[in-house]
């Protein structure tokens, strides 16, 4: 997908919302587990139906689906095959090793299957990331800084140049990409650093995760983060595919999509 | 598996050799694509039978098997069950993610697959790493200083208080588990560095990638690297497993792999 059809969808739906599909099978709805063969993509296929007016985005936990083997793997492609062209597609991954193994995990996320971008981890460096940049209108989101507390660790950490390693993270890897083909994971949790991110990365999207269960900051992210092109994914997983274990659950998603829009609405003019 | 019994394997074998089943199916001979259903199966069990009794450990690159879906998921399962019970083995995977996505990865490679360890990316730190300790007998392995160029990126950059982001990395971990469920991967390509390396984990084992095709010094890296307890495992993986491409692959592997041992027994005392 190229970035100005990204933004004109945000436009026209009036939304900068992702729909996280983290789904465990030990949460999908008994009626649903007891009735269909693949209780997984039907869980999902009532989901995306319910809510794909209202998001720009889906992100696959990637995590989710291999941990069931063969019949997850099954579940993810036919799940992304049930989204709309229009939508764009996040294989949440996490990936990057060496540049022979990292082509291979390119081939599998935007060959094998036809997602139209990867999470992948920068700790690896230049050679780890490339790969991934071998294909047109594919999209490479780098973890920039994470939304959970571990992030204190080892991307908050000063290097000598005062600098954090996160922002030296964001920095180098403008290098390898462009803002039509990169953007970053940068968590919601905390709102105090996404101005300094904005200020290394100015046209970058940002996929942004830590909304909802997380307890990020909307108003906040939204203030340091948007910019005229939008430039934000705001992901929401549990907050609205598990917003209702009954069998009103995707009714339920639909309304808690439709709700974190008119929140971010309040911050924004589409 | 315990360190004791890995230490009794390196000593009674005579080998610190850990064989990377790195299979490729553009790289399997084609005497065994044209008559075998499972072409990566046949191969691995043909290097598995003629290299077990040379090597203490097998590395299983995930992405090599992820990127074929299904039937590399199914060839995974049943080459792991090929090897034999006193062999350690490692899903190099190098995972990593937020604590409930974490924790599906250990599900997939220490129960739906049961192998004894697993490579991960500190980059999203403790959290992302805590739910791969949950396993008794079963290690974590995290990245370190790895071998490829893209290390001198992120993992070289120097903090404020002198120390490089690899060993602040190292360090940190060290809170995490101990040396009897914990091993880092230090790549052999950076010998210099892993005299550093062992002062900060002076007894935990360091699985080395790097020697062979990516050109790392063997006798350095015994040099700064080996302990007591022996405290490495050297990977070779396309060294080794595609030394020859004919009838004969396996045969040379057998040869490739008891050479590397020779070379390793020059400078070590078993």
């Amino acid at each position: 997908m190229k970035k100005h059809d990204l933004v004109k969808s945000i436009k026209a739906k009036e939304s900068m919302l992702c729909i996280g599909l983290d789904t465990d099978i030990k949460r999908v709805p008994a009626f649903i587990k007891n009735n269909y063969d693949n209780p997984i993509l039907e869980f999902n296929k009532r989901i995306i139906e319910s809510t794909k007016n209202h998001c720009v985005a889906y992100k696959f936990n990637i995590a989710f689906y291999e941990s069931m083997g063969s019949s997850g793997w099954q579940a993810l492609d036919e799940s992304l095959n049930l989204i709309p062209q229009e939508i764009f597609t996040i294989a949440d991954a996490k990936r990057g090793d060496i540049g022979n193994t990292s082509m291979l995990y390119a081939r599998t996320f935007f060959e094998t299957f036809d997602f139209d971008s990867i999470t992948v981890s920068p700790y690896m460096g230049s050679d780890s990331l490339e790969p991934f940049y071998g294909y047109e209108d594919k999209w490479v989101i780098i973890l920039g800084l994470t939304s959970n507390k571990g992030s204190f660790d080892f991307q908050m950490q000063e290097l000598s140049d005062g600098r954090k390693v996160y922002q030296k993270v964001i920095e180098r890897c403008l290098d390898f990409g462009t803002s039509n083909n990169t953007m970053f994971v940068v968590g919601a949790t905390k709102p105090e650093y996404i101005q300094s991110i904005r200020e290394i990365a100015s046209d970058h999207f940002f996929l942004m995760p830590g909304i909802g269960k997380q307890g990020g900051s909307l108003e906040l992210s939204l203030q340091y983060g948007a910019i005229d092109d939008y430039g934000l994914l705001i992901n929401s997983s549990r907050g609205i595919i598990y917003a209702s274990e009954g069998e009103d659950f995707n009714e339920i998603a639909h309304s808690e999509a439709m709700k974190l829009n008119r929140s971010i609405a309040e911050h924004i003019t589409y």
